[in-house]
Order: C-alpha cells, then structure tokens, then sequence
C-alpha cells in the first residue's frame, strides 16, 4: 500500500464534465492505496473573481483578495468529492485551513511553514480520499492566505512531504519533462527520470510544467515528484534526487527561451558601485533581470549587457538612456531578436569539456554566440533569435540526446 | 455612538455595481457607529452551484453541499470590504469559522450555538467595519456548515444578540411590514413598530420579509430588529419586544395565504389513535400540515379538516383515499380554491370579542367561513379563495387598521 499524492490542475477540472473524467483517474489510483488529492480552481474561475474584484475597487486590498480567491478551490474540492461519492468511494474534502497548512502572512504570496495534516491523515485511517483544496493556507492569525502563481503544486509537494507520501504525481496537460521542445525537435525523448537540480535549470522549459518553487521544495523534503499526462495513462517524467548513475550523463537536455531581448550599456566607466546603480534603476522599475555579462576592463571602461523579458525591453531601454548620460558610458544598444539556448545536465560536474563542445556545434552551424553565461549544471549562450531552432536541434544531436540514458533503464517508479 | 448589525440579502448584492450601492449605503451608517454588515450569497451564485453539485452527482453529501455552497457568501465579503476600501472606510472579512459562529453539526440546516465573535469585536476596536459571511457557521468538528433557508438573517440576529448590539437591520427589497398586503389594500399602512410575536403570527405575509427562525431567535435575547428597504432611506418596521401601549391595539394586521388547499375526511370512526394515523400517513410524505380542525362527534364519527401546502395537495389526497378505507371513514373532500385569512395582534390578549367581530365582517360580505382557528393572538378563517380580497379589505377596514396605533407614535428608532 502507497500513499501517493496527486494534484489536478485548472484546465484538468474546468467543468462538471472533466471533474467527473478527474474523479474516474482518481478511482483507478485508489485501489489498495492511501490517497491525497489537491485541486485548483476549476478553468476560469480565478479569471471571473479577478474581473468582479476590479469591478468593485481600483486597487483590491491584498488581503481581500486572498479571502475571494481561496474560493475557488472550495468549489472543485466540494464537487470533485462529490464526483467521488457518485462512483462508490468514500472521500472528503478539507480547505486549507482544515488541513493545517500553516503559511506567513503574505498574502497573494505567501509560503508554507508548516503542516499539521492531522485531519489529512484522519480521512487516510478511515479509508477516505482526502480531497485538499491548493493554493491556499491560514497564517498564524487565522488569515486566508493564498499561495501565489504554481500554488497548488506547492500544495501537494508540501503534503506530499508532511505525509512521507511515496509520490506526489503532478497531472498536467503535457505528459512530461522532455530533452529538447519536441515542437523543434522531432526526436526528442521524453525523460524518465530528472534531477532536481536539472529540473531548477530547465525552468524556461518547464515552466509550463512545474513551477521552480515547487521543484525546490521537492529538492529540500526529497519528494519524488512524478509528472504526468491527465489524459493519458502512460507514466510521465520522475523529478527525483540525483543518483550516480545520472553522473554518466553529460547533458540531459537542451532548453530555449524566445521571451528575452539583449540591452548592452557601452563603455560605462569601471568604478565600483556602477552596477549597483545600473540595475538599481533597472529593480526600481520592478524589471526582473535574467542573465548578466560583465567582462574586464580595457582603460578604465567596460561594457554591460544583460537579458531581460521582451516585454519590458522598450520601458528599460528609455530608463537606462538615462542613466548612461549620468554614469558617463557612451550609450546604449539593445535588441529583440534575441533567444537564449541552454544545455543542461548534473553530469557537467564531473565532466569537462562540455562548454567547448557547445560552443564549436554553434560555431559548426556559423551561429554567432553573443553571450555566454555558466552555472554548475548549465551552460547558456545568448544566440540572435532566428538561428533558435537550428541551434537546438544541432545541440539534441551533438550530445545524442534521443539515445536513452544508461540511468533511465528501467528507472521508473 | 450605537453598535449596529446590518443584514444586505442576496438581491441587493446580486453584482459589481450593487455591491458598490451597498457599499454607500455602509458608509452612510457607519459616521460614529460601529457597524458590523452581514451578506448573502450574490443573486443567482447559489443556484449556480446547486446546479455544478447536480451535474457531479444525483445525490450530493450534504457536508460537500454545505462545502460548495459556503463559497458564495466568501466570495460577498470579500467584494463589500474591497468596496468599503474604496470609499476610503476601514474594514475586514470574516467567514463563519473566523467570525466563531458555532453550530451544530446539521449540515444543510445547522443551529446556531454560540458565537465568540471576538474577531468580530477586535475588528469594531480596530476602527473597522466588520464585513461577516451570512449563512455559515463551523461545528464543534470544525466542519463548515449552512443554516438553511434565511439563514444570513440568522447570522445578523445572532450577532446581534451576542455583541448586544443596539438594533439588527434587515436590509430587504421591501420596506417594512404593512398592516395588509398594499397591493390588495391600497391603505395598508407600514407599522413602524410590531411584536415578535404578531411578526410570527403574520409569517405568510412576514415570510418574504424575515423567516420565523431569525424573529424567534430575536425575541429570545430581545434583539430589536429593524425591517427596512436596500433602496429607499426611510426607516422601516422595527420587530421588538412587546410593550404596554400594544396591547391597547387589538389588531396590528390582517394576513393572507392563497398557497393552501383543504381536505377534510367525512364520517371518520372517532376512536383513539386515529388521528395519528391519519397524519402520521401524511408525515411520511414529509407533507407539512398548517391548520387542523377537528369538531365533536356524533353518532361516534366525526369530520376532520386540515389545510395544507397547494403542491402537496394531490400527493396527500391520494394517499388519504388509502387511509380513509383502513380507518372505516366515509370517504374524502378536498378543495384547492381555498385561502386563509387571519388578523393577528398581541391586544387580543387582553380583549374579548375580536373574533366574533371578524365573523361579522365577513357574514356582512356573505362570505361563508369553512374553517376556524385560534390562538393567543390570531384568529384564522378558511374561506374561498375567489373572496380573499374582498375578506382582506373589509377586516382591514373593520378593524381601522389604517389609523395610526398609539403605540407608533414617535415610537421610531
């Protein structure tokens, strides 16, 4: 008998009719085993109570907010119970507060710091289904507090750890973690098995499929976190703690990110405290700066240039005019048609040579790398935008990615 | 500075822009009062959900039901204090477990047992406009639970009687309690003052405006209730305990009740135990009974009569039929077309003749009176239905029901 917990997402319970196909997936996982299952909002809700709050007020106090919001998961655990009790099982719903997830104070955001789960483990003895509401939480004072954006994921990773659960399966509407955009790459491999680690790096990729918070939660408790389709019964991708055999492998996948554009400040004076005023400016305006490439200095000036999303390229270029004039650089350059290219793998620890081949597959494809940037376990290069797809298929080739890694085989849980 | 409860029903929250009207009118009372404001569900939420809880299941829970439905007066509380925010007030939410409304563990229709309301009062401390989720409550299991039909009026009574509130305000689509029906009555006047008692007595008039639980829980821990209209600012009927200068009044009101039919069982052997049999037969159908009249016997038989909810009336006739062979009776009559028509007020304690006075009236009006019944202060007659009226005015005239009471004078809160 496992304790597994499950969580369905916004799109997975979107109306009466879907609920009812969640409650038949929740049905074939009972059996002999303990089961937990969180739920978003059903589809649209969140959208409907969003508009109705800036129908009533210019600026909906943070805390109200949370109060309206929290709502919407109480409806799906309600109905997804019901559901549950309409196929013969025996099931009950708890919201946040009933299920003790204990989080801080900050509404819209806040974080878990505890889960009591006692009336959780209540419905697990007395052969219920606990249907948990996501997203949501009581602060100290007895506040509703809400989770922010992945929220429910949280959810069910945090209760997977309170309960020692030997999964928690995320179901989402892609069926997995892939080696490269399968849209790009015909031969991409969907991945059985990740690290954490990996996964953390392959955020712009799997962002669609798990939220970084999530992911960093599931490093720190250790759960393993199985990703996998709603629709389909074939198992997903296994987010789990590095293992030696992951080491063997050099990268396990190769990401891109289109949403990014390159502003470069040209020989800005090589004083300390430049940059803090730089990207002072730059978080002033609540911009969130991605990669940042400083080189050494030549005369006593140097060049910056960093990414940042494409949608606030145009508002960071006309705050930083301004700032070049008052630090003394001699302007700005700044460009759209940018992407950024990653390959990503735990093995890179114990290998080398892995940035060089990345940079002579580019260089063999007469693509010009305009930034380079480097963590443990990735290496990105700054490419311009339309060489994205040329770039990624070559890499999934260069490090033969659609070859099935000796740590997968038979790895699946 | 007085401490008022205030009680806005589903109809004038029913969307953004109402939400917005109650909002100003939260505002107008607020000056120097500390306000505590009570909310239904918005118009139709409720319905909405009834139907998704349908589509899930044929036969919800009722703990689910009480799960699901409790959304809808979350979601009010939150959009009024974002509202009260705008307008530059100070205020709070509270659901029924943060506010410490404690019942029973009747899902569906819950008792109130107790509140604790300290959130409630730190709130008013505070400075704040205390926005509370009628309808709600948390049993002792800390499961939600609802409190059935008029249950928000409920919710504000209660809080009222627990934070001893100066008076209850029951915010409605019409302005207060009349002395009869003013679309049958054109000078029916509005009371400005009734008896909780006459305010039970006139539950078929009274129903649309407060149900008998919330005036039996006022009447309890005499809290004043004051019945007024969301859209006009004059004051309304204020429902209060009685009071000497009352009683100097025989009649307050007539009332009317057209959604009653009649069935009488002829010639029943008048032997112990048939009566129960009788209605317990009906009560097994969960058929609610009004007025019963049973008179002597003759001969050992004797007729018995009672009025009943018109939809029931087939369902009831049919069964009777059965039951009327069993117990030797002669067999039954029933009649649709039959209204009841009663004039209620707490001065019939302590004056004779006021029901020979009503038989007068009507025996002027050729109105032949079916059924009779009395009680301390009401007396009841089952005429046709076509006469109603008619039977209406003339008691309403008879009666001088359009002349100001003593006891209203300057009697207004």
């Amino acid at each position: 008998m496992a304790l597994i917990v499950q969580k369905y997402g916004g799109s997975s319970v979107a109306d009466g009719q879907k609920i009812g196909n969640v409650a038949r997936r929740v049905a074939l996982s009972a059996g002999d085993n303990q089961l937990v299952v969180v739920v978003s909002a059903m589809g649209k809700t969140t959208d409907g109570l969003l508009a109705l709050a800036h129908q009533v007020s210019p600026s909906p106090d943070p805390r109200e907010m949370d109060m309206l919001l929290a709502t919407g998961e109480q409806v799906t655990i309600a109905l997804l119970t019901m559901a549950l009790h309409a196929l013969g099982l025996r099931a009950r719903s708890l919201t946040g507060f009933q299920a003790a997830i204990r989080t801080d104070e900050a509404h819209g955001k806040a974080r878990i710091k505890r889960i009591d789960a006692e009336r959780v483990r209540a419905a697990l003895h007395a052969g219920e289904v606990a249907v948990v509401a996501g997203f949501q939480g009581l602060s100290e004072a007895d506040e509703i507090t809400t989770l922010g954006r992945g929220g429910s994921d949280l959810t069910a990773v945090a209760l997977a750890a309170a309960l020692k659960a030997d999964v928690c399966e995320i179901y989402t509407d892609v069926d997995g973690v892939y080696t490269a955009d399968p849209n790009i790459v015909p031969e991409a491999r969907k991945l059985s098995r990740i690290a954490y680690d990996e996964m953390l790096e392959m955020a712009s990729l799997g962002a669609r499929v798990l939220q970084s918070r999530s992911v960093e939660f599931a490093k720190k408790y250790a759960v393993p976190v199985h990703v996998r389709s709603t629709f389909k019964p074939d198992p997903g991708t296994l987010v789990t703690r590095e293992e030696t055999a992951m080491e063997d492998v050099v990268v396990t996948g190769v990401t891109h990110d289109r949403s990014q554009a390159k502003i470069s400040i040209l020989r800005v004076p090589d004083r300390p405290g430049i940059a803090a005023q730089v990207f002072g400016s730059i978080a002033e305006r609540t911009i969130v700066v991605d990669m940042i490439v400083q080189n050494i200095s030549r005369d006593g000036y140097t060049d910056i240039s960093f990414t940042l999303p494409r949608r606030d390229h145009a508002r960071a270029a006309a705050a930083l005019e301004e700032i070049a004039k008052t630090v003394g650089a001699e302007g700005i350059v700044h460009d759209e048609r940018v992407a950024k290219v990653s390959i990503v793998g735990v093995g890179m620890r114990s290998h080398s040579g892995v940035a060089a081949k990345m940079f002579a597959t580019l260089a063999r494809e007469s693509i010009n790398i305009q930034m380079i940037s480097t963590s443990e376990i990735a290496v990105s290069c700054v490419i311009e935008d339309k060489y994205t797809e040329l770039a990624v298929r070559a890499l999934h080739d260069a490090f033969e990615l659609a070859r099935e890694r000796p740590a997968e085989r038979g790895a699946h849980p």
